[in-house]
């Protein structure tokens, strides 16, 4: 009998790990930069599975093999990956750590790529290992590459210039900031490994990874406000080139390595949370001292300066008026019937390509129907497509890449003509309440998104009903959708949120939802800048949210009823606002249709 | 030139350190137990300093002597210790570490009486005391205790039984559960030395401290379920002995230290929040294997039976008596002038020793007029003693120690006949409805204090205000009125909650305010007890606050057009109830002032 693809890739690795003389190891989805989504030559778990989630590892034993996934997956696992060859684990009920600590061969070797895990992963999983005196080693190359014959190469796509206009702020301001904070600290260099970080610093865009616009690449940023950049030389155009500037070398991504040898002596800073291990080993190995700190890039990152605000406005109105014609034509397309979740993203995709400026979309769209929509992760494909029925509940969570701001907006509509029910609307309405308080929320300096977390909850706590996620994360400029170091989320747990204080200019989503299993979900979601509230006898600073999303919210499955004065207000604030940014970029039955969902609410 | 005593004292104290080769010594308020409050015997800082606060500590070189308070005591320390002989440092802008970090002598060594001091508090003065080569050592005998002729011995009050009819558990059944927990976390024994840890252990209660019913001892409670309890043996009734039982051994107090070194080789349970230094090192130098976990009476102690809620409701029903016509007769009595602080403290004092139940107040009430409402931390005395004014805000914050429950309210009324300024009205107004938002919040399994207090402070933050303190402690069963280990806080800085999640039984003060320096101050508490809150369709498990507290909140000072529907409603609910039980229990003049403020609220 034939052995089927991934039984002989199975095989095929675990012969190279016997001539290796590991006794296992250890497949993540992971690249050099701990990216959140990774290219394709780094796509080893699908390759060696069939696993297609975006999360997940698998370990492989000569005797055994397993792939560990959370919650979102326990059902693909099942339909991917044979079960005859491989165990399904469950994060984090279980963990590579746990499991390794229970079925690692007794003294063996187990194998890892030291350029796809972090230091915390090879801390936890080398103890786990001390139980069967086992060790946790890594490999000199990553032995799924010595079998994957025809592994994509990474992208040699040209990296481009972020221009000063969206930017708002000069590399070389930039590195002046990083090289004082480095100084400040008796550093003498930082190691920046993560691919936002780097296209932040040194203003420069990519297309090497879906869905978020930066270029495979390191960075040393020196305390003199100097920096080398490691990236493979075809990316690099004369005008990116020129852009650097003197100050910024421009090296091969194979010098990396060595250039981290040669800072042998010196106080270098290594953020623990986006960097690799293989960086803290060669440069622990070459004699240099270790600093873990976070990443000076990231702070700045995340509070954007005036030019990026006013980018992010501008970008998040344009991305309305493609949501705006894109709910209308559903509304005018979908109660007739015979639209799909697959019809409704493509539909949605070429309205937003309708703008020049669009440069990608900013995630997979998340276009959900009903069932599907009670997964809050839910990504459609040919196989899990389901017609858009008339009487249901449709949920699309979606964004844009442009150049001067990155959007994400979710809205859950009620496809007409039949009525939707007494719990719908309940339901619904407590997941409205919840995001109008955090868009309503004032808070002094100081204040966590855990902090206020429990607003976006409260009404639906009075149910005895509450979401298993996150309420709010950071949002690039034109970079990642998902970007650290604010959240809003609950205190602790695995969605668990971070002490990080909300400063002005972050950008933090507010998307509060319900999901019944089997039956529907429901996510209402908006972009909240932090900015500063004055406040007539404030004693201290105070912040609040200036909403930057602008799209009108579904009224039909509002119960105005459970509405208090201040939320009718803030509803009717809230769509006047959506009118006058939108309604000068629509025409004819788009405008008319606008006109009426931006009507006040009023009671009833 | 005569010097005064407490020049002499510091003198004495320098002549004892030189003569034990110590060049400094570190005073604190403390005692062997790590108590809140502190008998006479330990009140080691006063006697030295002049310092009549309940926290601080002082520190002494030859050359120089420090005393640490918090902001609390800032303008009292100045008062009563003599600034010529005495630097004044504030917590935690500095600390004793940071301040010996800097002062202590090249290479000296410091004392420290181990029995007085927690080990992270050890660890880090220690750690300071690195940068000058000095060393942190405990002596074997308190040199304040050496020069403190007339120290009064520690009380020798009768130690009493707390009957399972308050307890409504016994002992032997506490002590099979610890006995379990020991067992199944292979220890052999817990050495337990907080006073309410062990009179809540051993069901005994005493009054050798201030407002709080406890007897000063030790206990070694084992994996067999016995205990062994150090005690002055003249504290030892018979009654108590019989109650003790078999399975008690009945030691001297002096027989503790022995009795931990005779735990060599054995696997011991110690707090660190709960226990000195002292016990780590007497086991540690004794050979015992110390386990640092969380002494095992503190969650069972939090979480309160069936018999102990039962007892709470009755001691509120009896307290909010004592409150109403406390509160009845200020409304009389105050407009027409004439009475102060110390005057409305005694007459309250006098309301509630009317009942035969009262064995103690839980704290020295906080009775305070106008400006000195401001200070959330208030104590009155002779010099501070303000009038209670017509036309001002009087702030009175107290509790009852009853033998089936230990009360904490506070109320803030207006005192007529003027009328309150609408900015009282709005501060007073913004205060009560955080303080329902505590009462009416429903929230999953798993919620921590921390997760809750924004839900407090909300429309506080709405006109850039908010007040410097926790929302909630616990409270204990007739033990103390502060009790670990839960808290509704601000997740992080000096007032910190903590992330122990809330558990029914579980009683929380709810004590929002606000204040205004200078001018008055405003916090309205009731207690709240964790309950589960059966919700038809709740998907999980969900818990709610029973209400203990039942005492009308002044309508004078409320805005009732800030009131939502759902904030009213809780009003008149809340007030009915109030009107239920206290009602029964009050007749003439105070039981129409009782129905007049129960009457629903309605709007203006």
């Amino acid at each position: 009998m034939l052995m089927n693809t991934h039984e002989a890739r199975l095989e095929a690795l675990r012969k190279e790990l016997v001539a290796r003389d590991l006794a296992g190891f250890v497949v993540p989805i992971s690249d050099e930069h701990m990216s959140e989504y990774v290219g394709a030559y780094a796509q080893r778990l699908a390759w060696l599975t069939g696993f297609g989630g975006s999360a997940g590892t698998a370990v492989v034993l000569q005797d055994k093999a397993a792939i560990f996934v959370d919650g979102r997956y326990t059902l693909q696992v099942r339909e991917q990956v044979d079960g005859r060859f491989w165990s399904y684990e469950s994060v984090p009920a279980t963990s590579v750590a746990k499991w390794l600590g229970e079925h690692a061969p007794e003294g063996s070797r187990i194998g890892y790529d030291a350029w796809l895990h972090g230091k915390p992963w090879v801390t936890a999983v080398s103890k786990a290992l001390e139980a069967r005196k086992a060790r946790l080693e890594p490999v000199s190359a990553n032995p799924v590459d010595s079998i994957w014959a025809d592994q994509p190469a990474p992208s040699d796509a040209p990296a481009e210039v972020h221009p000063t206009e969206f930017a708002g702020q000069s590399s070389e301001a930039k590195r002046a900031a990083v090289a004082e904070w480095l100084t400040a600290n008796k550093l003498d260099a930082a190691a920046i490994t993560a691919l936002d970080s780097i296209a932040w610093l040194l203003n420069l865009r990519g297309t090497d990874v879906d869905r978020t616009p930066v270029a495979l690449s390191f960075v040393i940023a020196h305390a003199d406000g100097t920096a080398e950049l490691f990236i493979a030389e075809d990316k690099v155009t004369p005008q990116l080139r020129q852009h650097l500037g003197n100050a910024v070398t421009v090296r091969p991504r194979e010098a990396f390595v060595p250039q981290l040898q040669a800072l042998s002596g010196k106080r270098v800073a290594v953020d623990p949370e986006r960097s690799v291990q293989a960086v803290f080993e060669v440069l622990g190995t070459a004699g240099a001292d270790v600093v873990e700190q976070r990443d000076p890039t990231v702070l700045p990152r995340a509070c954007k300066n005036p030019v990026e605000q006013a980018g992010h406005r501008a970008a998040q109105a344009r991305d309305a008026a493609a949501m705006c014609r894109f709910l209308h034509w559903l509304s005018v397309a979908a109660p007739k019937g015979g639209e799909s979740e697959l019809s409704a993203a493509e539909k949605l995709r070429s309205l937003r390509a309708e703008s020049p400026m669009l440069r990608d979309l900013s995630f997979d769209t998340i276009s959900a129907a009903g069932p599907n929509a009670a997964s809050p992760h839910y990504r459609v494909d040919e196989e899990s497509n389901l017609p858009i029925l008339p009487g249901s509940i449709y949920l699309v969570d979606s964004g844009g890449q442009y150049p001067d701001g990155t959007t994400d907006i979710t809205r859950t509509v009620w496809i007409g003509p039949k009525e939707p029910s007494a719990e719908h609307k309940d339901r619904y309405t407590r997941v409205l309440k919840g995001h109008i308080a955090i868009s309503r929320a004032v808070f002094p300096k100081g204040t966590a998104g855990s902090q206020l977390d429990t607003l976006a909850r409260q009404h639906l706590w009075q149910a005895g009903l509450d979401y298993a996620h996150g309420t709010g994360h950071g949002v690039g400029s034109y970079l990642s959708v998902h970007e650290g170091p604010q959240r809003i989320a609950k205190s602790a747990g695995g969605q668990a949120g971070t002490d990080q204080e909300l400063l002005p200019g972050m950008i933090l989503s507010n998307e509060p939802g319900y999901y019944k299993t089997g039956h529907y979900g429901i996510r209402i979601e908006n972009l909240e800048l932090v900015e500063p509230r004055p406040i007539e006898g404030a004693e201290g600073e105070y912040f609040g949210f200036e909403t930057l999303t602008h799209v009108p919210i579904d009224r039909t499955l509002v119960d105005t009823a459970l509405l208090s004065r201040d939320e009718l207000r803030w509803w009717d604030e809230y769509h006047a606002r959506v009118l006058e940014i939108v309604g000068p970029q629509l025409d004819g039955e788009a405008l008319a249709w606008l006109k009426q969902q931006c009507a006040p609410l009023g009671r009833g």
